[in-house]
């Protein structure tokens, strides 16, 4: 092995153990070959014919990891089983910087079959057009190809320096696909083992084949039901139709009216505690030249709906919305029937931005359908609730090294982007455990997760490897040769 | 019997047989009995339950016709058959007037039992706060009492000069309350036999309890099913809330649009067709003191909905509508889920005014909504179809000399009204027969028709036989003494 300073490259990148880094582009087929192991069990959490299949990746996980230095139990819960895995260094007593590394063994179930080009449990290495060899199976990139890039890693750093730079403790679940319904309570259960000083979460996606990024910023969620009550029942729409408030047509006013012509949501102080985006970041997103068209041709749409002075990816990672979940009223089965109803209802749920609080977004929503309710009309909410955004401090120590190493290893800054959505594994942990998460992922927008003939480039495996290796390096604050 | 002269009073009231109008005030009591019989008999055509007695029903109205000289038959049908009686007078192959008139001895269930204060088919006189003397039982009203208004008028006509005034023929329909399936394919098969010269149908109301009405408008019908297509695919709201288009959020938008802030409807064209009434109809109307608040106030309403600029009345008879009668799109199980999804739908109907074509309403719908589609939402529409509105003639002879003979037993004109909705058998007789109708009854509102403790005033039975004395003379052309 060739470390040659315990020091932090003050100012400058951290530097990973070269062997680490050489032991990953050398052994690549072998590293292959245990994922093509991984992805062969059809660990398929939400169809109860796959439950042995999921015990099966649970098991292999762990031997996995033990094979590697680890100390790893296979945890029961109600559900599936959780693997957890820790490695710590004799340190002679004194603390060491210590993550958990958070992934997943399920996957998506492979249906329709009959679009894969190969069976979907067989890994096969293609050409592909563009991105140079792929690995296709389910789970290929979520998340099993990603799980094993932090597992390849940790195993080329034990591998080249007898020791890891950090204590490491792995959380592997098996419902990520199914809805994590034993998540929280495992969480609740054993979470003084599981408390890190920080979450690394391999879950999300690079920027593009060639760039890094860092997921910085989750929206937040709010949500509440509303019904209208008019008449007090439901009318013959000929003997009362005219003079008789409707409902339905009280309920798609409060919508329409929900928006302004520019975009902009109309509820009373709710935009008090949204903060702009700085004009450095706005200038870095518009840098990002983010492919709209694509974004949105993939599912149908050209036009972007949201605020019209906003670009798509400002509109996506730093501006809350309301959308209509769901609405329903009156007669919805086949055919006509000319009744006004007496009622009326529809599922809102807002996206929220850092500092919106959502209980006073939902106050808000009371006070806009209050002042425009009509005459006759009453308004009852149920089924509310919701949680913050999370906005990570793009400045702590851990952050800023974690970028430092992925720039080492890409040759270029990884790009800081945000998530439209709340991710459940980081409000977890912070709710849980207290715990801010780094969400540094190697997937790609076109790996076609959930879809058939899900794929990892083998660029993004190795490099992925390679990533992590400089990372925990980073977050050690320990050095290699460069 | 007195009848004096064979000719039509000229310009003035047909007369009608003192003898006839005398034995319906003097023989009520026996009357009474007959209805009571026929109110004994629980003819609920809903529920399979009561066929054998609805077949009763049928048979008992039948007997009843033949003991006052009718030649009636049951005539089946797939459903409760049908009761048809004819009165031809032997006129030397000279053509008479020829009335149809309908009615149905079929009945609404009579749940919630326990409301009722006496068994519902156990007929009770009792003393109404109001009224008098009502007798109380399912049906009363709705139709067996107004049935027997004309049968009774018929015996009393015949009983008392050996002959009607005009043919008729009766047909008494026993699925009125269950949809009448069996009404259009009977019209069908056997229009020829049933069509004279007008319909009177026994089936509406009066205007209070001392002033008759006629029924001249009867509003048309045209309805269409909407369907937004937004993405692709339901959406997570996280990733593309915000950019991303909200079938339903498009739905509430064209919803609301429909009325400007007057209530007017917005749709192109909408009102070329439609004719102001007359300022004599309105200031009619206006005469009426409709009681709005009391007819908004039995609903659970307070504020007229409609067009700001007419009064309740001028809405129901004479003004068109849109509602929304059911409304659906995205997730609208229990609970929450975070989708934008891909169609929202929503049913139409519109209550049109006479000369409003059904089809060419539904155009204005469709280009209403062409214009007015945001990018990436493309409508469908399914299901239309339509009828057009009613507007009697009132200038029409039969119209006048009923409106004649209604005065010449009320001491006060008919109120002539409208009816918001239109009355499937009216249609089918114009449709099917070429037929117009005379819609005059005597009903009240206050008679709880599919209500407890259905009611019907013994007044208005007693006093609406003597009208359809008095109506058939005029018909007729015939007179009697005064």
């Amino acid at each position: 092995m060739t470390v040659q300073n315990n020091g932090t490259a003050q100012g400058g990148v951290e530097l990973a153990p070269d062997d680490a880094l050489d032991m990953l582009t050398k052994a690549s087929s072998v590293a292959l070959e245990r994922l093509t192991d991984f992805l062969a069990i059809p660990s398929i959490s939400t169809d109860p014919a796959y439950h042995e299949a999921c015990l099966d990746a649970a098991r292999w996980s762990a031997e996995t990891l033990r094979n590697i230095g680890f100390e790893a139990t296979v945890e029961p819960t109600d559900g599936k089983p959780m693997v957890v895995a820790r490695w710590r260094a004799a340190n002679g007593g004194r603390p060491r910087p210590h993550v958990l590394f958070y992934g997943h063994y399920d996957v998506q179930p492979p249906d329709p079959l009959e679009a894969w080009s190969a069976p979907p449990f067989e890994a096969q290495i293609v050409e592909h057009p563009t991105h140079g060899k792929v690995i296709v199976a389910r789970g290929a990139s979520d998340d099993k190809g990603q799980v094993m890039t932090f597992i390849e890693a940790c195993r080329a750093w034990i591998d080249s320096t007898g020791t890891l730079p950090v204590d490491v403790t792995i959380l592997l679940e098996g419902e990520e696909e199914s809805g994590s319904p034993s998540l929280e309570p495992f969480l609740q259960a054993h979470g003084d083992n599981l408390k890190a000083d920080i979450a690394l979460v391999c879950d999300t996606s690079q920027w593009d084949a060639e760039t890094p990024a860092i997921t910085a910023f989750l929206r937040g969620l709010a949500f509440s039901e509303l019904t209208l009550k008019g008449p007090s029942r439901d009318l013959h729409s000929g003997i009362y139709g005219g003079p008789a408030q409707n409902p339905i047509r009280a309920l798609g006013e409060l919508i329409a009216g929900l928006h302004d012509d520019t975009g902009r949501i109309t509820i009373p102080g709710f935009y008090d505690d949204v903060a702009e985006p700085s004009n450095e970041q706005r200038e870095a997103w518009r840098a990002l030249n983010f492919d709209g068209a694509g974004f949105l041709g993939e599912v149908g749409l050209s036009v972007p709906a949201g605020e019209t002075d906003r670009s798509i990816v400002e509109q996506l990672w730093s501006r809350p919305t309301i959308e209509v979940n769901g609405i329903i009223g009156g007669y919805t089965g086949p055919g006509t029937k000319t009744v006004i109803p007496a009622e009326a209802s529809a599922k809102f749920s807002f996206r929220l931005v850092p500092r919106q609080d959502p209980g006073k977004v939902i106050e808000g929503l009371h006070r806009y359908v209050a002042e425009r309710l009509p005459a006759d009309v009453t308004a009852s909410f149920q089924g509310e609730g919701g949680s913050p955004a999370v906005g990570f401090d793009t400045n702590a120590p851990a952050f800023r090294a974690t970028a430092r190493a992925l720039e080492a290893e890409w040759g270029k800054p990884p790009v800081i982007v945000g998530c439209g959505a709340s991710i459940p594994i980081v409000e977890a942990f912070r709710t849980r455990l207290g715990m801010d998460a780094l969400l540094v992922g190697f997937a790609l927008e076109d790996d076609a997760i959930h879809s058939p003939n899900e794929k990892y480039n083998l660029s993004s495996f190795e490099r992925g490897a390679r990533s992590w290796v400089r990372i925990l390096s980073a977050l050690g604050g320990s050095s290699a040769e460069a």
